[in-house]
């Protein structure tokens, strides 16, 4: 039990609570919901479900210290989560290499932008099909992934998207409509594994897509921790000489 | 004139007021005004100095929108920094590609851990004698600088520096002590390109060495912009197609 | 003169001798000849032409002693290019810092595979339409780009494209199938720079494009060698401490 | 046990037969036998040894295409092995995903230069204590890895050392000498992943040192091909539109 992976998925749960909306006719439960059912498939993984209005937006110190990897799922309530928590989560990353994985409009989301290092800009349209391409097979994250699989509507995003550049490029949307997206990036930042992976629009079905939920799965597990092999300090520790005669140093 | 690189200098310039100091000895009209010194020997740079305690810290907008690369020098005052200079700087950078020169302990000042998206925590110590080597001699900010130099004495600086991944890592310092560090690294954020490079403790005189001079030379003029083909929108824009029929955008 | 950047454009030069072709028609002194019209309008650039057909296949040592930059397209005939010459391109980028622009199909060429480290395994199909996608503005390579521009009609390459992680992905094709490429991305390797771009097909007009022709002149410039500030040593030096008492050197 | 990773270590096995050796007293039964002995600790990989002296060079076609994870010890006979099996080395790793690790001196091996891209060279010295520093804690390769680590006599390594960017740089050594190297560095290659770790001289214990030991451990599970979900197609496969109507293929 105690070597399992605690993932903990968050989502603005607002959209889905829309009577007569596709939202909830897609994520009856919420989109966190229907995550947590597939990613339960996997034995080594614990989840839970926080949302934007429990108690502490879902995410109070003691669940991000006890959290190896958090999903964050975020689009039109972005500057309703709290600065502080932001930071909390951004500490958690850097300092104690929890993972952050991005879905879909989580690319403009404050921990997203706060973490990586970036404005998170892109264009974005309407809904259409999408085709995504696997630009890096060999990854772990691209593992059991076709080398390019439909998802039948999602929402468009496009470039240029002003993203640093990725450790790994792993998959690439094309659109009928003329347009392509970076649609699945890693990051590695401080101690912790970021994973951005574009589909997930609300009013789109892509989270009962079985190779996004196959993408999903090997992202939760590319980016939990891995554990040092030593006590990763806090802050910029003062050090002495560990080689040579430095008398200065004797103090 | 309106082909140069227009540069600003920001200086904490606390340090060298202090009387009797290293700082005052090496640097006795701030560190800023030696770094001038010698960028001014490039024809095509416009170099302007602003420091901490000018009004609004040197640093209004119409400086910085008028600023083709910035470079950062501060110390033991990153948090007198005001936070709305930061949101700015960052702003200049990722939307108007505004480069940006990180010296020395700036990898722990507010605008490079917020542009770059890092803690920039490393470990630290006394100073030693240097030996910086040159990783990457093809790249254009090692122009004209050999395989190694020595710096006479500087801040110990030591790994592990929990950075991102840098775009190209260039530099890497040796110190009798037993300690490394990435030195000179570079990143693009945005439309901007940010080079970090570690030497200019204060109290030592890596400012007046011919190589440290050299290798900004070239890093301030490998990180001014480039002139897109396009305007940068700001934020994200919506798109209609640019392929196909979609009636639904016909509005 | 000295200083220009000395360009060898390599093209096998067979196809546009097909009495009415289209490769004739829309090159009809060669495609070699048509990127030299296009790239004799930079003053610093000083370009000759080599042919797959000439004595030593255009290239021997002497040539590429004296190039800076070499533009190379092949496509059907890359098995007739003779290993000694592959092998001394090689040498020429790794050890002298050669530029190497690879244009089109050359992603298969011999030169490319040896350089860069890979198979250039690629899908590909007829001719249509491609829309490129911009992906990094801020890169030289990028300057005066728009974010998209349009190929009225290009051979289809498409992902998986199983080319190392590019130093930098500056470009990306969209087609109407519903396949994309990555079509433009650098690479660094020994002291050289590599600059891979797709468009070029010889039955297409793509090096009448602007566009194409502003990366080209772009990526040439880029590709230039940077002089190091050390003779770069051939192979590997046996090398004594340059620091520290270490009597068994002595010798 | 079909789900063991498969290891094949190869080794040159011609300095450890060296009557008096250093070599023949730290590793009595061959450099490959003594990495074997602790690879074997770990249940879930099937090992096996192949030698330069061994018929096929210890590595025909079928011991290649029945391994997962090929590492490689060669020093002073790089130019003893056959291109046949260079050139299947290379297939098996961009076509099959083999994974390749390599030790010390295979820097400048013909499978590693021809793999990677690169002419490996660097610069040596004689034997001296070397710290190994560890510059990406948060990665796979560097679990239970400490931040730095003693070798209490390795050859001298030293930069610049002429390699492609890595896509992962781990380990950085250093040396009392004023010397640095890039010590342990990650490439992917077609559907390969590639590992460089340099400890390893035949006259040093390198191999007995508990943290080399780690870091091999964990470089071959990093290597270990990962199962893509469909069949990577050899060479260049001609494809068709899978989007819109496109009528000349209709064949």
């Amino acid at each position: 039990m105690a070597n399992k992976i605690r993932v903990t998925i968050w989502n603005e749960f607002r959209h889905e609570k829309n009577e007569g909306s596709l939202a909830q006719k897609y994520y009856p439960n919420g989109i966190h919901a229907q995550i947590k059912s597939f990613l339960d498939e996997c034995d080594d993984l614990e989840v839970r479900l926080a949302c934007l209005d429990d108690p502490d937006q879902g995410i109070p110190n003691e669940v991000l210290d006890n959290t190896d990897v958090l999903m964050w799922w975020g689009h039109c309530y972005h500057s309703d989560v709290r600065d502080d928590r932001v930071e909390y989560i951004r500490h958690r990353v850097y300092q104690g290499g929890m993972g952050f994985v991005a879905c879909h409009s989580a690319h403009e989301s404050k921990p997203f932008k706060a973490i990586v290092g970036t404005s998170g800009a892109l264009s974005w349209g309407d809904e259409y099909p999408e085709i995504m391409w696997n630009l890096k097979p060999s990854h772990p994250i691209a593992a059991g992934v076709p080398d390019h699989f439909d998802l039948e509507l999602e929402e468009l995003y496009a470039e240029p998207f002003y993203i640093p550049d990725p450790d790994d490029l792993i998959f690439a949307g094309w659109y009928p409509t003329g347009h392509i997206f970076r649609a699945g990036a890693t990051y590695t930042r401080g101690m912790g594994r970021v994973f951005y992976f574009q589909p997930g629009h609300e009013s789109c079905p892509s989270f009962h897509n079985p190779n996004v939920q196959q993408v999903l799965k090997n992202g939760v597990h590319w980016c939990a921790p891995t554990k040092p092999g030593y006590d990763v300090p806090q802050g910029c520790p003062y050090i002495k000489p560990i080689y040579g005669e430095w008398p200065k140093n004797e103090d």
